[in-house]
């Protein structure tokens, strides 16, 4: 399947008169398509709530945009808390799911009304601590250990996960929760990252609709939403068949039948943790070739490094390039497309065949939607860029501003050699 | 060789009631003892001078510590100039040693007086155009492609490097410069990082002398300065034997004489680019046990993550880690040791043997004082934390502030509801 980018060259020209590249764009038209069609997908669940998942993008502009489809906020840490409250993501929109969690941040998260998802069993006594009471509504995080492997063969390793919790424990915990005054209970379970393929949310839902069964017979406690958490992945490499969300919904319907309903619980709301599957195709970072190089290798240079990116530094990932304005020259040249990091890894592509690159060519580099920006470092001292949103009229909106040496150096704002240090 | 913590539980108990962990603490007297023993390690060669490679940590406390021993600034970005800048280190003790360069920090550099060591041959009118003509003291860097073996049987991969020229662009590089008025010249190489081996420098040496003397045979040309540049490495592991440097820089003393001076170029100053070497060792990562977790494997969760230390996540990286106050006690437990991220690769460690760990225990992490804050980003929100000293005469000094929500949100600071998102 191709992959087309949603800026053309001449759009692309336009843009960088005002926001120099690099910069990351986002395609408010693409978020909006894709968010509903993942409503539409699972509008057979009355309660259905999708908590996109903050730490994939950041953005308090980008969130609002899902917020409008009903999406909460799911949130690790006390910063991304700080996003939801902003939004006015509060109450029942936020979905509290972290792991070695300070213990103020629960109490941040109580008091903003948001729902504890609890990462293990020690954790209640901490809640306890934390709020003066446990919350009426919570959920536990479930872990099955072992390998997890789906009918179609690709598989992960949750016996290596840090997260969740083992099934025994989740039956003392719903116990001692249900015992302290919890009135409403939730499952959470995350198996596998970035799958591309419609099989994972329905096997995931039967082993967490399973395990809601057995809660209820073993512990007597009905179980009030299910949260598939995050793993519905992008096809981020070109010849890879995108998942279909509306093969998945009803997927996750039919599982649904089959054992929930079966049992007697015909009520259970569906949550998911989607990030990536929300905003990694619809979003891409934008650089200009600044360098060429023809050494044992050929490279291309570009203006963008790991800092704007760091997924394929950190995980060897693909990400497709589109050449704007070659979208369809024939790829004669083989290249490295190489960031400016003093450090071999920051490469975009490696042995990436691609028409030929010309200086002050813009490279569109796909995908960076999600768990771009926000993995950004500052190694080097190189500096984060902005975002920008290109919106459904096609105009462009600056939705965070580039960093400048001042934000770099900030923590020395507490010396006197500061002003030194950042003056221009 | 055991790994000895330059800290004391008590010294880190008293040091908690002022600055919280997570946080960076650096030993003044160990870099103050590392860097006279290179410097001595060098003091055959007149012109030695080592270029502190600050993007390993880049803080100019720690810097003017090495100044006093005549170091220079290794600089690879407008940010590091700025540094070497503040602290006074301009003129010949800025080396500029970047890749994939954007022109306006070539400008810069020329501006301050460095050196600029340049990575490609392409980069000879990039210079020109920024600089308006050649500075007269300039570098090249050199990649001779293939596979670099030691004869330990250590290897590496320059072919697969982005850095340096081929040994004809060497060639004719000079040949240019000379013939645009450039009047001393350098040559510099990186073939491997982190050796744990007093071969590489001599070996990389020889490499580098032979191209000298081939480069004065051919272009005519006379090397100022040959430069060693970083890849001095550190035993992060605890059965790894530690780096002689005065072994080592005897060893590039031999090749000295029995290349250069024998072809008559007794004169050529040795410069090194070491960063690991300089302050690895000398900086730690102190965390509290604030999370244990008895799942499919037994896990210490820490108020540190990967935000503050990344080479494990990155690289997989082993760095040790010591219990304070259990030095000696026997390693009965084999835990993983979390970050908070939502994010699997945030272990600190992965089935290590450690003596049995109690929440509030203080963990001393390793050999974090190079890459370790440098490398910091701010996934899930998670905020980078303080550096500190510990002055020779035992008293402790902030040397760089920790974040705050408002230094993760600046980038918002154009937008209406800045307020608000920063409110705490």
């Amino acid at each position: 399947m191709a992959k087309t980018p949603f800026l053309t060259l001449e759009k692309a020209q336009e843009i960088v008169k005002d926001y120099p590249t690099p910069f990351h764009i986002y395609d408010e038209a693409g978020i909006r398509a894709n968010v509903k069609s993942l409503v539409d997908a699972f509008s057979w669940n009355r309660g259905y709530k999708e908590y996109f998942a903050v730490k994939a993008t950041p953005n308090p502009f980008l969130i609002k945009i899902l917020q409008e489809y009903g999406c909460g906020c799911d949130c690790s840490s006390k910063t991304e808390l700080m996003i939801a409250r902003t939004i006015g993501a509060t109450g029942d929109n936020i979905m509290f799911s972290s792991n070695d969690t300070p213990v103020d941040e629960f109490k941040l998260c109580n008091d903003l009304g948001g729902i504890i998802n609890l990462d293990d069993i020690t954790h209640i006594d901490l809640v306890e601590q934390a709020c003066g009471k446990l919350p009426e509504k919570m959920s536990c995080r479930y872990n099955p250990g072992g390998v997890f492997v789906l009918t179609n063969g690709i598989m992960d390793n949750p016996g290596d996960a840090k997260y969740g919790m083992t099934k025994e424990q989740i039956f003392e915990a719903f116990s001692i929760m249900k015992s302290k005054g919890v009135k409403e209970f939730g499952l959470h379970s995350f198996l596998a990252s970035n799958t591309v393929t419609n099989e994972y949310y329905p096997e995931l839902a039967r082993v967490l609709f399973n395990l809601a069964v057995e809660i209820k017979e073993k512990v007597g406690v009905s179980i009030s939403f299910i949260n598939l958490s995050g793993g519905i992945g992008i096809p981020y490499l070109p010849d890879q068949e995108p998942n279909d969300i509306a093969v998945i919904g009803e997927g996750v319907h039919k599982v649904y039948d089959e054992v929930l309903v079966a049992n007697g619980l015909d009520d259970v709301s569906i949550y998911t943790e989607l990030g990536r599957y929300m905003m990694g195709p619809y979003g891409a970072l934008v650089t200009t070739a600044i360098n060429e190089k023809h050494t044992h290798k050929e490279y291309i240079g570009v203006d963008a490094c790991a800092v704007n990116l760091m997924r394929p530094a950190m995980y060897g990932a693909y990400h497709h390039i589109t050449v704007l304005g070659k979208e369809n020259a024939p790829a004669t040249k083989t290249y490295d497309v190489t960031g400016s990091l003093c450090e071999n890894n920051d490469k975009f592509a490696i042995d990436r065949e691609l028409p030929e690159v010309e200086m002050g060519d813009i490279l569109y580099i796909h995908d960076a939607g999600a768990h771009g920006f926000a993995m950004g470092y500052n190694y080097n001292g190189k500096l984060k860029s902005a975002e920008l949103l290109l919106k459904e009229n096609g105009d462009v909106q600056l939705i965070r501003r580039a960093e400048t040496p001042k934000d770099y150096f900030a923590t020395f704002d507490c010396f006197d050699f500061y002003d030194k240090l950042i003056a221009e």
